[in-house]
């Protein structure tokens, strides 16, 4: 049987009408390589050449399988990812761990190598790329973080969970797309530690400080 | 007398060698069309070509003032702000409200007309354009951040500083780039008395959780 991991890899890049198995590899090794390729470059500097030599086909077959560009990030960003299953495990359990099991999720969409990839060409493209930056938006913002701020009933839901969303998305783009030291190679749950606590306040506690 | 901002201004592009006033006139037209397509693009996607229209002046005359995209996008960040005054006035002051100043001082410079928009570009080109990232490492974290945790004397400075950057450049994506509501329109104070808790803490406080 295989692991989980492939299993859902399988479950997101077969195609849902039967093609025969060297299409489904040739499109596989053409999303592994568009994902290679957006995590580095970004959507605008990725370009349909170079995920074709790097998957080691043609670029007719490339646009064969996918179009226009536009197509193969979508693939790409199909990613295998459970939102709904994400937020209930978030949502489960003592509130005031909340925010240390949403960082935790949140920093394992990263590094976990089936998602990971894919997540850090989200990012890349998020600033010049209008779907990205909706993308974006509507995976951390819309599915995750609205629907916690909203369960655990606390007012200005909306703020809290932009707070939070800044909180998150700028320890990615700090770690994982700029990759400052020493944060960038810090491990997980030195992080989880260290943010728990900001992201608890927000969701939970008082949002305005003494004045000064 | 010329107020403060358009003293500094001029000081930023006049060039070194004189000119004659028309030049200079062209070179400053050139500048601001280029701050507004970065900011609004990003620097993949903005072209010398749009740059120009938007200027109102042929595309060989950009390049006779900057002979490569590189050389505009230069330019551009070569911003009116001193890193040195704004470090002083952070550090002077409370130590309890340290965040407090560099919370304000950090949203002012993408609130001010003069430095924000050049900000905005600078986010947006960093995540896909190798320079932009280092510029923007540069201006916050080195020349910013790391001096402001290296002064408080605290162990971990640096995880500190990279944390603050994270809580920061996060704000600054979400609300500038992305434009996530309601955070995109809330009042620069009302961010500020959210954050500094935050920022206080990384800087100041303890950086432990308690295990979850």
């Amino acid at each position: 049987m295989a692991p989980v991991g492939d299993a859902a890899r399988y479950a997101r890049r077969v195609p849902k009408r039967g093609r025969r198995p060297g299409e489904t590899k040739t499109r596989e090794a053409i999303l592994d390589a568009a994902t290679r390729s957006f995590a580095a470059l970004g959507y605008d500097r990725a370009t349909v050449r170079a995920i074709a030599r790097d998957a080691g086909v043609d670029p007719a077959l490339v646009m064969h399988f996918f179009p226009t560009k536009d197509l193969i990030f979508a693939a790409v960003m199909d990613l295998p990812f459970d939102a709904e299953r994400a937020l209930a495990d978030v949502l489960a359990g003592e509130r005031d761990e909340l925010a240390v099991r949403l960082v935790r999720r949140f920093l394992s969409l990263w590094e976990d190598p089936e998602t990971g990839p894919a997540m850090l060409g989200l990012l890349r493209s998020a600033t010049s790329y209008d779907t990205a930056a909706e993308r974006l938006r509507e995976l951390v913002v819309a599915r995750i973080l609205q629907p916690i701020a909203g369960a655990i009933d606390t007012p200005e839901a909306e703020l809290r969970s932009d707070l939070v969303s800044a909180q998150l998305v700028g320890l990615a783009f700090v770690r994982y797309a700029l990759r400052v030291e020493p944060i960038a190679s810090a491990e997980p749950e030195a992080l989880v530690a260290a943010l728990a606590p900001t992201v608890q306040r927000y969701l939970t506690g008082e949002l305005a400080a003494p004045p000064a």
